[in-house]
């Protein structure tokens, strides 16, 4: 399959490039293309040295599939021309994601809705994909009716530049100097920011927003009572979730992890008497979403369970959906 | 009045020295103890520098009143002697706070209870504590029905050791070093740890619990249905809480911060267009707990709000509630 990766040299595109190596995606061409201060970029990978280029009719022409994942004013411009040159795209922004057109896939719950494309694909919310996969067990099992979030979110989500003010302010501390900010809106280092992407005018960030109607339109459960609460962290990478949830029938521990073990993309880390949790430190390069602290709720009974997960934004949160959802059009 | 501080020496104690001060309170003479090895140690006060005592029988005659900041195996061995002394008890430790017979108090929501003490007062939790402010303001004029809680807690509540641990691990990073991992089970800088205090048999840990037991019994409400889920994070100091809340009556964004601006003990702090929203680097060494990101909730909707709150965990959350309560004996 010929591929082209829009956005090659961001986070999410190198970990893109990563994980179609892990995989052994079957590729005839990879073809890594960018903004034009990376154009000529030379980038190392198991198909050779690639040389970044730039973003063209030409690129789509060649190419089966695009993963975008150059945020949505890229995603804007020139998603109407992969179309037109008959490259499905697999989007990694926002933008077309509450489209009713458009398939909203994470692969392992509602795949086959991949299928219904008319030449693009959304990739969810990093936040989103994390805390669908074991949602999903329990909606499938139990039935949900209601599920309240609070996330411990990495500086990586908000890409490189977040990464290097994290690192940054580090070095700065450690000399006595002055911490300059400026991607984040206030200081990160020993800090904790509860905003994340633009507030909306019901008070709730679009971070929060989008958790509320990514996990709706996945499930096919518009009615769905959703609320989170978005934070940032001084954290490289990984984002860790609370989740406390509201089932429709009786529900346990017990009953949950034994569905989580047999469950794909999820991994029960949760020994308390080990001092096993998630936690992003352990969850960082994983395929698989950490889930633990599996208890009873003490405000929904029997009808409800509080969990903790960390799972690797940038990987299992959007690399991997990315790819798996390409898997699904390999002959 | 005579008073004493046991611990003084502590993360804690040192806060109450310096709410003492801060707060003009009448003292006649101010003893300082602490365990052996702080003994003999000098400290600087508005009062002159104090050399610090042992714990001793002596200390507590010459004392009306003592806080106790040391920990609960100080307070089991040393608050009896205090008691036979005629010296009264404001304990920080967790030892006293669910005997019946002991008052727990935070004077903003049940000061009068101080009195009905048998020569011992219990401080709060500070996660507790903080949560209280606001959230009585709550249960006064709409009641509460449910509180779904998510902390965001800094190492100084662990004690100097724990701020040691992610200063030295921060020093060490910049250094290409090592981490060494001693306080807490896991790497504290850049990762998120969903465990504090011991675990309990029901999958919560006791500072979750803490926050259960003791809002149930500050309110008077045994059958408050309360959770919380309870992260250590990399910061220094000031604890922060993702609260969601479903009351009993209607509740509005707008009455609920008409009511908090005529509260004692928090500060509103929301105005999301200019990006002001509580975060634990404007909210330490503050007297008032920050309250913002006020919304109506998605979940409980007329019946409910969401909020998030940073508030100083050593000040406000623990030193500054028991000087207030020393503050009620002052005649």
């Amino acid at each position: 399959m010929n591929l082209a990766i829009v956005g090659a040299t961001g986070v999410v595109g190198r970990e893109v490039i990563k994980c179609l190596e892990l995989r052994n995606f079957p590729i005839t061409n990879l073809y890594l293309a960018a903004s034009a201060k990376s154009v000529g970029k030379i980038i190392k990978t198991i198909w050779g040295e690639i040389k970044v280029r730039e973003i063209s009719s030409k690129l789509f022409e060649q190419s089966d599939i695009a993963f975008f994942t150059a945020g949505s004013e890229i995603s804007k411009l020139f998603a109407p021309l992969a179309k037109i040159n008959n490259c499905l795209v697999i989007d990694n922004s926002s933008l077309f994601r509450y489209d009713p057109l458009v398939p909203l896939v994470i692969p392992e719950i509602n795949g086959a809705e991949a299928f219904n494309h008319s030449g693009l694909i959304a990739n969810p919310n990093c936040t989103t994909a994390i805390a669908a996969l074991p949602l999903w067990v329990l909606e499938k099992n139990f039935g949900i009716k209601k599920i309240i979030m609070s996330t411990y979110q990495a500086v990586s989500g908000a890409g490189q530049a977040g990464l290097d003010e994290l690192e940054q302010q580090v070095i700065e501390y450690a000399n006595h100097q002055e911490l300059v900010v400026s991607k984040f809106s206030h200081q990160i280092l020993f800090n904790v920011i509860p905003h994340i992407d633009s507030f909306q005018s019901n008070g709730y960030t679009k971070e929060e927003m989008k958790v509320v109607w990514e996990t709706q339109k996945i499930f096919k459960r518009p009615d769905l009572a959703i609320s989170c609460t978005a934070v940032r962290l001084p954290i490289k990478r990984a984002h860790s979730e609370s989740v406390v949830v509201q089932t429709k029938s009786k529900v346990s521990p017990e009953k949950f992890k034994k569905l989580l073990s047999q469950s794909v993309g999820v991994e029960l880390v949760d020994d308390v008497a080990l001092g096993q949790y998630p936690t992003p430190m352990t969850a960082m390069n994983k395929f698989s979403v950490e889930i633990g602290r599996i208890r009873q709720s003490l405000i929904f009974g029997e009808y409800g369970l509080e969990f903790f997960i960390s799972g690797d934004q940038l990987l299992r949160g959007a690399a991997l959906n990315a790819v798996e959802i390409a898997e699904l059009f390999i002959n």
